[in-house]
């Protein structure tokens, strides 16, 4: 299927609308049309073209969005770095992926120029930090129109373990994306979304489609911070967002008892399964929360749990989207009973056609028509989802099954725990051992002994962590999620 | 691409969400596909299958709605008919479907039998009152998927001029239609939808996939009346509703100058071009009116105006939806200049792929992939539609075009008139006479002499009516368009 090009399409329809907002910065949909015609004549006088890939390696703001608007112009796909990646990390992507041109921003200029170098020579392009892009490039060759099974990006899955893949996101696995949400949480045409959480994730470019499709206005934080969230919250009129549960933790805790606006109508939480506690306080002071899950592979969400049924299915990452299956399968095969955990499948037309340079990969993954996420979870009898944990986080103890999400909940149901990560430790005599790093909820909050009584008293034996460390902060990625793998990397030999 | 049967991916989402209110009956969307699987069984057992169609004529009402859900579990097309059909006029259209059933309720069986009889002997089949459907008529196989290139209804176009075609109406249409209007106008999880216009039309035809594939509730009036609608809005929380513009203005006439409650979000005007002051009241009184322009072949809605842009481009029927395309064209070819009337063409996911047994129509109604509507109007510099008339309408006085609209539009400004219709009839001097019957505000509210002077103040001298008639109602169709036809054919020789 084929649909007029979406920003140029959505600048004709509504150009006088408020599109991005950051900082002092207010662009309609007309000015973003015609800042990123602009940056699309420079970069098409940089050689780039249709068909060709265009990395890009930015912190949140217009610089980002401008340049994924761009790429849509010229018909290249972006491939959206993470801003945290080590120089070596972004050179493994660029070579993996051959963009045609960088694009960076200021901050990112000294490791985008060592890794283009490292990379084999990538050409850099340093995106204007004014965002006018007005320099007379000319006119690029514009793409008016969009086939939907073309790729939009290229997205590099976090690969906590192995090496990281890039996942073909089309435009017809993002137009279905927004079509699906709607279709579970509606949308209106006042709505405005806040950005906080990095845009080089599949969620960032899944907002800015629904942006442009809808005509949504968005508002981008460089980064997440709790008070200015709830600042926005109040004073700019946010309707909705996307956060991480530590993120939505943090947002409670500044804000008191003191309730949101009613503007306010939807807060998704995403990027893993959110602890109950909070979901209930959540729930208790009438916040509009909704939690998903998704992966890159399924551009953004894949199951969600809307507002009205949130208390109904407390834990649960909500049903398949409209036009999305979920199976969960045994591992030798077959269905899962209700309330059996399994692999987690997906199929829809949201989901990637595969992975770029990987066609074995792409094929194991994608067996049968479903795509295999390699995430635990299982069903109940009327199809809600609970994501149990991420496979690789797995811990095997005795021949028992430990999913480490589990644990962790029952750690931050105590109240001396603001946050907890569970690991497998490679241990002689159990195979692994269940190891607990726990972050008090205040210096002297909570001893070890109190913990191990308290997870005793809730978990069969075999799950109460044998090792123990209090910390004062857990590893996350980007996106907030928590980093097993690093804390079970860095885990003392003697701790 | 494929997609879950909508009703029960619908009903497995939001079983309890009210899905149908008609009178004091109100069916969640867990009872509709539990009534609609129960009639789906007994159209089963009486030999109705996948890829057949099932002609349905039934006033507004549960059994409407539950016997287009039964079809489409069980996979066969609807041919909804128009309940004002003659018997002849109905037999014709069952003859060119050749249905295998004919759905009807109690007030259409008798016309039904003898329509039946009359295409040939197509079996009956009478809606149980009651909309139970409970009387153990077993499982019917049921299609869990839906194919989008699959033919949903036949949908009979008015055909007021030349035989009735059938037009094919696919899932896809309906599909992207529903996604194209949230694109435009938002869709709120709680919205309440009023359907007061014949559900037979496309119009109900998309008002029902909205329900289902949004969750929408849908309150059910038998046939447009003023007081009622007014009502219900207060009453039920009424937020969107469809209307033509006779309709809007006895809604605004009964109400007087109490405003609408703001639950009230959408009023969308179709069924042909709203007259100026009729959009203007609206406007000056905050109703939330859209216009829009739409046809049988394009699953409703072509082209919109939303709320928010109204005032600034009255008369408009807005820009086409985000994935279509329209164009206006001059008579020999090419594209028409912003301003000038040419024939209205429409491309996009919800154009039909055809008519009925009709290769030849079909062939030329779509000729290189645009929708040749017949209707005339113009683009303006911006992209904003106006509709000018249908083609068939136009008269040609002395060799000058003049559109009835035009007129009718000036004949409404005049305080005296209530209704207008501007025909052309055969004249042995000019080609065309400009006729007009004129519907007064009153009863001797005004003389053929003062609105003979008011066209004249206002129109070119060839536009202005050479034949007059006050008359007490003018005719119009089902769903309330003005057929200007009957009023040319029923003109006295010597008015």
């Amino acid at each position: 299927m084929e649909t007029p090009n979406w920003l140029l399409r959505r600048a004709e329809r509504t150009p006088d609308r408020l599109a991005l907002a950051f900082g002092p910065l207010r662009l309609t949909f007309a000015d973003v049309a015609e800042r990123a015609l602009a940056l699309a004549g420079a970069l098409a006088a940089a050689g780039t073209g249709p068909g060709e890939r265009v990395a890009l390696w930015a912190e949140n703001g217009p610089g980002f969005v401008l340049s994924l608007a761009a790429c849509t112009l010229l018909g290249a796909a972006a491939v959206p770095l993470n801003t945290r990646l080590t120089v070596e990390e972004a050179a493994f992507q660029l070579a993996d992926a051959s963009p045609r041109l960088l694009l960076h921003d200021g901050p990112l200029g000294e490791r985008a120029r060592a890794a283009a170098a490292q990379a084999g020579g990538v050409p850099t392009f340093a995106l204007d930090p004014d965002d006018a892009f007005a320099g007379g490039a000319g006119a690029a060759p514009v793409r008016a129109r969009i086939d939907l099974g073309d790729v939009h990006s290229v997205v590099y899955t976090s690969g906590t373990s192995g090496r990281p893949k890039g996942a073909l996101v089309t435009y017809g696995n993002l137009w279905h994306g927004a079509v699906a949400h709607a279709m579970t949480l509606g949308v209106r045409t006042d709505d405005r979304w806040l950005a906080c959480l990095p845009l080089f994730h599949v969620s960032g470019l899944a907002m800015l489609t629904r942006s442009w499709l809808y005509g949504l206005a968005v508002f981008v934080h460089e980064r997440f911070e709790a008070e200015r969230v709830n600042a926005a919250i109040d004073a700019d009129g946010i309707s909705a967002l996307s956060v991480v549960a530590t993120a939505l933790g943090r947002m409670l805790d500044a804000r008191g008892r003191r309730p949101y606006p009613e503007t306010l109508r939807l807060v998704l939480v995403g990027g893993g399964p959110a602890p109950l506690p909070l979901l209930e306080r959540a729930v208790a002071l009438g916040v509009p929360v909704a939690t998903t899950y998704g992966l890159t592979e399924t551009a953004s969400q894949a199951a969600t749990l809307a507002p009205d049924r949130l208390a109904a299915h407390l834990g649960s990452a909500g049903t398949a989207l409209f036009p999305t299956d979920i199976r969960v399968v045994r591992e030798g095969g077959g269905d899962a009973a209700p309330g059996e955990v399994g692999e987690i499948l997906v199929r829809g037309p949201t989901v990637t056609p595969g992975y770029l340079n990987r066609p074995e990969e792409s094929r194991r993954a994608l067996e049968g028509g479903w795509l295999h996420t390699g995430d635990l979870g299982w069903l109940d009898a009327e199809g809600y989802l609970y994501v149990a944990d991420r496979r690789e986080d797995l811990i095997v103890t005795g021949g028992e099954n430990v999913y480490p999400a589990e644990v962790e909940a029952v750690l931050l149901r105590h109240p001396g725990v603001s946050e907890a990560a569970v690991v497998g430790l490679a241990d002689p005599e159990w195979g692994q051992a269940v190891a607990a790093a726990v972050v008090p909820a205040a210096a002297g909050a909570v001893g070890v002994e109190d913990l191990r009584a308290h997870c005793a008293a809730h978990l069969a034996g075999y799950k109460v962590p044998r090792r123990w460390r209090l910390v004062e902060e857990l590893p996350h990625t980007a996106s907030g999620k928590l980093m097993r793998g690093r804390v079970r990397e860095t885990w003392p030999a003697d701790g």
